[in-house]
């Protein structure tokens, strides 16, 4: 069972907090704090040995702790996520069959798609696809339809796996901390468009891709996870972009893992990970 | 100020001390534990705002935990300690350097040196060094000779920077958990001599380096880092031996910087490190 | 159009088969060759523009090589492969999903399981699936078996995608550098069974994967590809094997690529990889 | 011997090259070479044993090639460098010691430092130092001074290791192609001062650094080295810019390493590099 704990920063929170778990005889497995001294701010996960009542273990925790404090008592388990594609297929895929295997962390309810390409990966896996069709309509329409077809299902997160829209503020203010994206650059290097052309025009030697949440500055949200991978002359810029797609896979997969671990927290524009 | 603890598991162990903290008012800056559920042992390194009376604040841990704990409040903060060296420079002059401009978190007492090779860079840095000889003689009294001379400095540790010696178990038990080596492979593969010649003749294409304490065991005592880089068919045997000084020098430098600052701790042939 | 050659190595090598190219007219769009000095053999791969005939052109640059010297000029360039497979997914489905989206460079005839557990996957994307089990049966037997299903197929490789039978000689023997294994651990550490048991016990920091060609000594063959991830005193050896299905899968992907494009050339116990 | 060929592209260079090599009866240890498509260019590295007359060779090999060709018969095997600095001693340490052990690839002439913090460690290296204060003067008569002092000694290249001054378009235009500098940033991103801080600011989870060529853009000259090392939220700026002096350090050698053995060629704005 994991507790997650997020307030203002003060002396004694440890003990607090370890203090309530003890008086319940609780086992503490693993606890990872972090004191971000430029904020003032705290943040702690927990695991502990299962629990029974974990309504009244948030409550006694809530007690000995400052009123503006953020906790979650088993947060939900099996978090539920709705993927938005557009053509490309290799974050999909691989969400795809984690899920199918159990090993996801999250169970996909639904791909939207603004193009039908990967509809019939979809099928393939007996997973809900919706064709929403960016063309011929507005984006207020468009998200519209997109909200509508969201609305449907139960969703802790959204998952932008290579969906080429860029989403409007209203859109995003509407998911807050709930929508993941990954780039296709070592933010923040190449923001925006065509990234693997810029990297290549730059003549880098180290490619890379990020994951992080959405806010409504483009690319500006905060970071989960990045990763690189070397590059050399002999790369064209498709090149490039094909090797990228391996290590977009492999950060998303990363960040997904973590998130729905409830291993990162957001305050402001950064992330905690406790790896 | 640092705080280290190690001790048997139990329910409420992390409540104790912070609780104990507490009532002290003090600040906790960070607290890394961790739980072997293996061994059901309990590994805690807390970092806290400076406080007047370390010997105090030990006792008031020590009554709330068992009676089997380790506990050092701020240990040494500037470690002491004396390298053994053969004839290869590379991590020697590394540590030179750091601790010539006082960021190796620890000071070099002295060098000694089985080989005069090295003589010549430890005057440049006026640090002694002592010529001891392994030739014309047998090993205890080679090691009676390294005994006096490591005898005649204080000490936290002994570094051996490529010093190409077995050293006896009499000797490596006279200083328990306090020998670091550097072995020039990804342990445990290449265990024993020329461990680049038999990695260019496997065929590998990737080549390691592995700091760790030194037990009675050939390359075998607990590992504290270990570090890789690539390799390919163009790289000779002596190719890999280059590159991979590279790699010994960093992961040597990496260990002592986690060892000095008091975040390994060791419990049988393991180690804990909260990086 | 792909060149890939590998004889015994004599000056003026290069002058002899670029002179026979340039001959022809032909563009090079690349050219990597390696000479292994203890071996005294020259490797070599040409990557040039489409030309007509490439029976002919193979005929001219073998009048100017050494008799031994083995030739091939466009080499088939879809492989054709089987995979075979006990119960774990990680690495089919890796490869299911980059043949069924044509990126495989290889395209999968059938997969062979010794367990049923992945027919449903296979059946998924259209791919035959062949339960052969081992048990109730002598190894002889089974392999006959095996052997039955395979030479139902065309192939140029068998992929040995976590199959978790040990091989007879005999088998071996018959797919000379034709079977590519996936073998969870950095080999040559932890050879056989339970590595990342091995591993764990150990208490090391990097595990790794490793894709090698199947030659008759256990894990002993030529090594395609390795890579490393981190990790420390948190994990279990069950957090280790996890972590690990990770690097498997992107270590199999990596080799298999490097194979299907013709960039791998093995000569005794070793392969030149030029990537 | 070394052999370094750059030139427009043409069909037969390869064959050319190879045959006048095979004409004189030279053997080829390695070629490499790269045709950059985009620009129609042709790179060629070749290293072949030692030969009696370089400039015979070098006349010979210029008759096969097209007349624009830039050709180099066995570089000076040993390059001299100029050394700037201004307070920080991680690079130049590193430097000095490679040089002391001959281990650098080339011979450090004299350092020039804009304080005069780092005589101290030139003294003890016997390597002249030149303190040379920009301060209560403008930057034409700074530079003039440097150019003074440059003007003394021989040289191939300029090494900026953590030189803090920017040099201005008329200096950096007298030494073109010479001047190698390390930026303590993963460019583009956080170009110009206090990447550190900025990286921090953003969030990022890993850092970089970089080592290239100065160019009149400031940090936007041809990339030769990249690395990386991962951060997260427990690191301030200032811990990042600790981490970040290991890259530093080991991504200037490392270039310096590629750049002093001939494995470095500028094309425009880009680098190949046969590694």
């Amino acid at each position: 069972m994991i507790i997650v704990i997020q307030c203002k920063d003060q002396v004694g929170l440890v003990a607090a907090i370890s203090g309530a778990l003890a008086k319940e005889n609780i086992n503490i497995i693993s606890m990872r704090e972090h004191v971000d001294k430029e904020e003032n701010r705290f943040f702690m996960r927990v695991e502990i040995e299962q629990y029974s009542d974990a309504q009244n273990l948030e409550e006694k925790i809530r007690n000995v702790l400052p009123t503006d404090a953020i906790i979650k008592v088993d947060p939900s388990p099996e978090k539920k996520i709705i993927v938005l594609v557009t053509k490309e297929y290799h974050c999909l895929a691989d969400i795809l069959i984690r899920n199918h295997f159990k090993t996801l962390g999250a169970s996909v309810q639904c791909v939207i798609g603004n193009h039908i390409t990967l509809e019939n990966i979809c099928d393939r896996f007996d997973i809900p696809f919706h064709f929403i069709s960016h063309e011929e309509k507005d984006k207020v329409a468009f998200e519209e339809e997109l909200q509508n077809a969201i609305g449907a299902y139960n969703y802790d997160y959204l998952v932008l796996a290579k969906f080429m829209r860029i989403l409007s503020p209203e859109f995003v203010t509407y998911f807050p901390t709930q929508i993941i994206n990954i780039h296709h650059s070592f933010l923040p290097a190449f923001i925006g468009a065509n990234p693997y052309r810029k990297a290549f025009e730059r003549g880098v030697k180290l490619i890379g891709a990020t994951a992080h949440f959405v806010t409504n500055d483009l690319d500006e949200g905060p970071i989960i996870a990045q990763q690189i991978i070397p590059v050399n002359h002999t790369f064209t810029a498709s090149g490039m972009m094909k090797a990228g797609k391996e290590i977009e896979t492999a950060v998303l997969a990363r960040a997904l893992q973590l998130v729905f671990d409830d291993r990162v927290f957001v305050y402001k524009n950064k992330t905690v990970v406790f790896e």
